[in-house]
């Protein structure tokens, strides 16, 4: 049996805050911690663009270089992204002040940042605040943290999960950000995971890889990938639940009931988070969910609904409830999946709702996918033709 | 030396006739033939969507049976897509109706359409029209003929350009249309050319094939691909011309100097058609030329180009006259082409002009491409929602 809870709560052995230490002009919070009291099992996932921001060449080598993690750093306002060898300086000095601060090793620090690319961080203006930072630490304290880390983001996005693994209650919290930021922007991802679930890094690799798949993966806005996007969940197994391994795994290859369980619990942290996401894209009037079944295999499907949730014209068609087949079909034959003129069906839900449903049937297998989007408004081209 | 008219001008042996059948709601013309007196060459370039529409899957087989062709039909205001067996019936049809009344083979007749998709095309309406376009063939008529493809065009596209092979005067002719279709509509391009050039069947494709990948198929409006693209090319030998054939190859592999010119005025063609194209978008307000240089090779400098020209981000920014390099590097390494922060340098021209120029050095190798685009506007929203 699982909780779901549509808000934050820290999970045995986390605290957090969050405030504002300058970078947005606006003075609203733009830096963030989340930590934890012991060492933790960490596991991520990062935007694959080639062009990757200074935090996550900083966090990527802070995975590989140790395996124990204790405290998460997020600055909003900007996104330390195409700032060259002072930008990759400056999130490690980020990291040094909260490891000195917090007493910890520089490497077991996880950097983050989202906002504004190409100009260089102010680190003074978040060394100043480390120490209020730190101080400030408190269980409560994730609500700050959630705050901090949005940019445009019109509501917050935190849900925790709770379930049972053998006889021990163990909870999963996640919080996220969202696509779009005002001035000059890039739709970033970022989303903070905290569980006091006792999980080999193995099992949390695997587990949130799975997770993502079919959740982050899953959603797009406006089809363009960030340099900053990040998933992090940190493990630190305060909920003393006999270790989840991959070792015991059943016949069928799907693992222990444990792991399952896990599984199934961070695959629901991922997906509200996701769809919070969608449901606050910029200028969104509508939430589309597109499930393609009786594909050839999962990536068919998933590559099938993205390619139908891309095109400009089938998003401008939702926005008018315009029930245009025409652009589905066109979209699916143009994403270069398995399929016949024949085999292909599409079904439309009534567009008069908010929540739309899109339903595509290929012919060619078993496999499926559902990816959730936003329709394309005049307020979506309102908001990102402004100057920065 | 060659002359390029900004206008359609038959070459030698072709007449042409536009008028309206019916097919549209608002009785503008929707039915355009092109005729050859003579048996002429043929080369095309299709569409790769999956979903294929009925007339492209029937030219694709007439170009296959036999290696000569006069005629080209096409008919607006229906696409004659997802129309299954029927619909490939109705196409047949209209090539019989054809074939009937200029006394030719059937399979000689090459058969186009565009305009709504999934809805049965009235063969009829065709039919009863069929004996006055052919009375009315003439030299001048490609003027009609150019009206009678429009959809939601706002000016016909028209180019001829005149060159010397050996001591003849060739022609090439083009005519076509561009993006975008209000009711309800894909954005599809249909292009055709005629030339009295006297060329054989392979050195065609290939000056084609090299055409069109620098024209057609670097140039995108919204990234969508309809399932109805076709560029013809009738080459009739009019211009009695010493053969331009393979054959005679450069050591550098480019081909005899004829064939080299040739290429030459079939890209210029084509270039101009897919230009006119873009100025044309739905909703735009900007011309914009992105040239990637120092890439790889070609392949890595036109997806690299197309990332940038088709993320929503970078349209809006355009429209909005904001100058964010960001946008621009974030679809850089989205894009998946091999790139380095350090080497990659973006320049952006003036944006308060309707011509805005956007270069990307790679600093990866020597190939470069150039992909044109329009800005993406609250207007294009408001064309495309619009109910059918």
């Amino acid at each position: 049996m699982m909780k779901i809870y549509r808000k934050a709560i820290l999970p045995a052995g986390f605290s957090a805050h969050g405030l504002a230490c300058g970078l947005k002009k606006s003075r609203k919070p733009d830096l963030a911690l989340i930590y934890s009291h012991m060492p933790a099992r960490a596991s991520a996932c990062f935007t694959t663009n080639k062009i990757k921001a200074a935090p996550v060449l900083l966090t990527q080598d802070h995975l590989k270089k140790i395996d124990l993690h204790q405290a998460i750093i997020v600055n909003s306002g900007n996104a330390n992204c195409f700032t060259g060898k002072k930008g990759l300086a400056a999130a490690e000095r980020t990291a040094q002040i909260f490891a000195d601060e917090l007493g910890i090793r520089k490497e077991s620090v996880l950097v983050n940042s989202t906002g504004i690319i190409g100009k260089q961080l102010s680190v003074n203006k978040i060394k100043n605040a480390a120490a209020e930072l730190v101080r400030g630490l408190t269980v409560q304290g994730i609500t700050r943290a959630s705050r901090a880390i949005m940019t445009t983001d019109a509501f917050v996005k935190e849900v925790t999960v709770d379930l049972k693994i053998g006889n021990k209650r163990v909870r999963l919290c996640g919080i996220a950000k969202g696509a779009g930021m005002i001035a000059p922007d890039l739709a970033t991802m970022l989303a903070f995971i905290t569980t006091d679930a006792n999980i080999t890094c193995r099992a949390l690799d695997k587990a949130l890889k799975a997770a993502v798949a079919r959740s982050f993966n899953c959603i797009t806005v406006d089809g363009c990938m960030s340099t900053n996007d990040t998933v992090i969940v940190l493990a630190n197994a305060a909920g003393e639940n006999k270790l989840i391994d991959l070792r015991s795994s059943s016949p069928a290859g799907r693992g222990s009931r444990d792991f399952v369980h896990f599984c199934e619990a961070l695959r629901l942290v991922c997906l509200e988070l996701a769809q919070m996401i969608v449901r606050d894209a910029e200028g969104a009037t509508k939430f589309i969910g597109i499930h393609v079944k009786n594909a050839r295999n999962f990536s068919d499907a998933r590559k099938c609904a993205l390619a139908i949730a891309n095109s400009n014209l089938f998003k401008t068609a939702m926005y008018g409830c315009n029930p245009n087949f025409g652009r589905v079909a066109a979209s699916v034959g143009a994403s270069g999946v398995a399929v016949t003129e024949k085999g292909l069906k599409i079904k439309l839900g009534p567009l008069q709702k908010k929540d739309i449903h899109v339903e595509v049937n290929l012919s060619m297998g078993s496999a499926e996918a559902t990816v959730y989007t936003s329709d394309l408004s005049p307020e979506y081209i309102k908001i990102n033709a402004a100057y920065n």
